[in-house]
Order: structure tokens, then sequence, then C-alpha cells
């Protein structure tokens, strides 16, 4: 798949994402209207909907391109969870940011109380998103779906990850077990569920499944070491925010731990993986492939 | 029902409830320790249980004593979500309270990024648990619950309310309709929830679904209103913190806009819709009444 054509993709799938968004945060009985305004500022203000085209692109991998509507529910469930945890994330207590994509962060923009509040209500509302997956498909596959989210996103998953990350912060240079573990849980186990959610909206089978599982494994892995990379290499006009923050504060990087060439190697070797994972969908696959291509790009 | 009869039927209720909480809790795979003790900590601390009670007497007034294990799932994941945000109101950017249930708040005790981390993961978790009603019942029945606790717990219902009550926080004495408003939102929607997911659990029909909505409905007013009652008569040692919080925050209450008199004839009132709402269930619904007769009580 050429640059050009990705990218074509990418911004054809986006504008469903995106109107999809905006449909389930629309201003609805019962919202309060300040509550609205920050969950459309935190959800809609820019991203690049990696997630949901994931999600998107693991259904059309399965199921054909004209599948993948069954599939915009759950997808568009685990961006709401995304934009919820970068919204505690940033709050005074956590990573006390004030900046996320080049604008202020939403603590910085609503306040702190409004900012915990909404962060709660994309996370609850994002079940309630993902269970209208219903429509169109066994209602067993929906539960499905919704334990799978909740199990990426909770205290095994991307919370793990979260606390174990600000239980590393300062602490001697970390091993590669516990870069590897943090990094799995906080970024890994979402982006492997944004595949899976997918597949399983339009009825993978077990071995489909297992084989997307593992390309999810790869590409949130080395998702993760190359956002780090950047980080290092400071790329602050591509981050929306000043490069090597990540090392100020000591935290847990493969870069910090390997140095950037290893690193680089690393996330190479996962493509590969990703690769071969996904080699039996043929041309239905391509983008998939394309898309862990990208990750590499980013990190070279 | 009497006194002593309600009594024991909630110590045996609690026994089951805390016991299966105890096990959705324990440390598990990928679990951090430290997680897992805030965990425990917020969810196991005390408390009376009503949301999963009431789960589990819904339950057994449509299918009778024995059906009721099948909504323990669903109670227990209201229980969570009902900790959770106790967790995250009692945050220093919120209502600031460094005790609950006469201990140390969870913030207090673990500091505040522990204190969001840990409702975020509740709140999350309890999804999980949720979707593992599965066992035992049609898979669309769950769907509905998980629905369900969603709708209740999110933008449009305790989140909502939360949103309103900081909003009304300060301002000129409050109408009576918005302050019911909030009290539907922030604590009616979980409480009627809590009864209409015992239900669905055990297969109510539209009719049976409806009359405990209604009772459910005219519960979760009631009980706010009462718990306002207390407030305003504080009560320290019920409530297991200083009385009178809510007057002095000029938060939106019954007593405040109508005083104490009406107010308590109000949780008469209320209490005289769910009887007549649960009459055609016989002896099944002795339980919902006299749980509701206790309502009445604290705030008499």
């Amino acid at each position: 798949m050429t640059h050009e054509n990705l990218n074509r993709y990418l911004r054809s799938r986006r504008r469903e994402i995106e109107a999809a968004l905006d449909r389930w945060l629309s201003p609805g009985t019962g919202r309060p209207v300040s509550l609205v305004r920050a969950m459309r500022y935190a959800v809609l203000g820019g991203g690049k909907r990696l997630r949901p085209v994931l999600t998107l692109a693991a259904a059309e991998a399965v199921g054909g391109a004209r599948a993948r509507m069954r599939a915009l529910p759950a997808g568009c469930a685990i961006e709401m969870i995304h934009a919820y945890s970068l919204a505690h994330d940033d709050l005074p207590a956590m990573d006390d940011d004030e900046v996320r994509r080049g604008k202020p962060s939403l603590h910085a923009k609503f306040g702190e109380a409004t900012a915990i509040l909404t962060g709660d209500a994309l996370l609850t509302d994002a079940f309630a998103v993902a269970a209208r997956t219903g429509r169109g498909i066994e209602p067993a596959r929906t539960v499905r779906i919704l334990s799978e989210i909740a199990r990426a996103a909770g205290s095994a998953g991307m919370v793990a990850g979260q606390v174990r990350d600000l239980e590393s912060e300062g602490r001697a240079r970390p091993g590669r077990r516990v870069v590897e573990t943090i990094h799995r849980q906080k970024t890994g186990a979402l982006l492997r569920a944004s595949v899976r959610v997918g597949a399983i909206s339009v009825g993978a089978e077990a071995a489909e499944l297992r084989r997307l599982s593992a390309y999810g494994d790869a590409f949130g892995l080395a998702f993760q070491i190359a956002d780090d990379i950047l980080d290092e290499v400071g790329d602050a006009a591509l981050l929306g925010r000043p490069g090597g923050g990540d090392r100020a504060a000591s935290k847990a990087t493969y870069p910090a731990v390997w140095g950037i060439d290893r690193a680089r190697a690393e996330v190479r070797r996962l493509a590969a993986v990703g690769r071969r994972s996904i080699q039996s969908f043929g041309r239905r696959g391509v983008v998939l492939g394309s898309l862990f291509e990208h990750v590499v790009d980013r990190a070279s």
C-alpha cells in the first residue's frame, strides 16, 4: 500500500469515526451542557484515532470493507476510553500536564473537578456505546466485546500500567521486564483490544482472532517504543509538547534502558512479527500491515 | 416483616455480597499489589451494601429466593461503581473530604494519584464483573444490564448529578425542580438501576419491570431526602462525619428548600408510592417493602 493510499484510507475512516463520536457526544436529555462541552473538547479536539482505525481495519481484514460499520461502536468506545485516560493522566496529581496536542489540557481549560468528572463520564459512557454493538450481531459477541474492553482498560490493564509507571518514577534505572510490563499494560492492552474487538464484531473464528491478537500484541509494544524514541529524539512539533519529558521524570522507557539504536531494532523485529501474523489474511490484511509500517517509520 | 427479620435478612445477604466482592477484588495476574490494596480499602471497608441488597431483593421479588444468585454479579458491579464515586467525590478538587465512614478517605490514606486511579479501576472492573452475569442467563439480558448500569452511572446519570451538584454550590437557594433533578441523577439513577438489574437478571417481564422501576424511582429520591434530613439533624455518629456539612456548603437539599417537616412528609408520600408499586408481588415483595420502611424510619 502506497503512502498516499494509506493516507486516503486513514482520512476516510477517520471521517466515519469522527462522525460517530460526534453523534454519541451530542447534547442529550439529562446531560449537563457544561459536561457535554468538556467531553467534546476531550474527544473531538484532534487525535489520530489510531485505536478505532485499528478496530475498523481488523474488522475489514476478517469480514471485508463492508462489514466494518458493525465494529464502529466498539472502536468509538475504545477511543472514548483513550480520551478519558489522557484527561486523568494530565491531572495535577498525576503527570501534571498543562498542554495536550498543542492545546490546554482538559483541567487547564475547565478546572480539575470537571476534568475528573469528564473522564469518569467518558469511561462510563464508553460501555453504553459499546453495548450498542448489539445491533446486527449476536448478543454473546457484544458481551465478549464489553468484557474485553473492561479487562484491557481495568486493574490488570491500562490502569495497572499507569500505577506501575507512577511507581517506577524516580527509581533507579528499571530493568527490561519492568519496562515491558508497563508498556504492555499501559498502552499495549488497549491497542490489542482495539484489534480484537474489531475482529469479534464481525464474527472472527478462533484462529483468525489468535493471529490478530499476535499482531495487536506486537503493534502495541512497538507503538509505545516508537513513542518513547520520538520523545527522546525530541520532536516537539510532532508530539505537540516539549520532547525529552519522559527522561526528565526518569520514566521507564526502552530508549532509556537500551539506547536508541537497540530500541529501533526492537521496533523492526516486532514489525516482522506483526507482518507474519497477518500474512494469511492476504489482500484484506494490507491495511493492518501498512499501519504497522507507519509506526516503524515514525521511529526511524 | 419485623425489624428483627429484616436485620437477619440484611446480615445474610450482606455476607453473600461481601464474599463475592472479596473474590472479585482478590490479587490476580497483572494487578499491582498497591492497586489491589487500595481497591479493597475502598470497597471492603464497611458500607451498608444497600445497592446490591436492593438488586438481590428485586431478583427475589421476581424469581424467588433461589434465583437471587444470578443477580449477584450485577449487584456487586453497582457496589463497585458506588465505591468509585465516593472515592472521586472525596478528592481535594471535589468535596475535599478527609474522612469517610469514620476512617481516612481513600486519598487521605493512599494519596491523590492512587485515589483517582483506584476509582478508575473500580469503575472499569465493574463492567467486567457485570459481564459475568452471562453465566446462566441469555446474553441479551447481560447486554441490557451492562447498558442500564452504564446509563445510570454516566453523563446523563450519576456523573451528571455530581456536575449539577458542584455547579449549584454557593448559588442562591435552588428551586425544587433543580434539587430533584440533582437527586434523581446523583443517587436516584443508580439506586433505580440496582432494582432494575436485579429484576432483569432473573427474567422479569415488562410489567414487573415497570412496577419495580416505579418502586426504585421513589426509593432513590426518598433515600436522598432522608440522607439530607439526617445530615441536617446532624447525627454525626450515624453518618461517620460531622453533620450539617451540606448546609455549610449551601448545597441543594430538600430540607434546605422545604424545611425538615415537609421533607419528612415527602419521604412518607414516596414510601406510599413505593408500597403501591410492589403490591402485586405479594409475599415476595415484602423485603422491598421493609427496606423502604427502613428509609422512612431513618428520616423520622
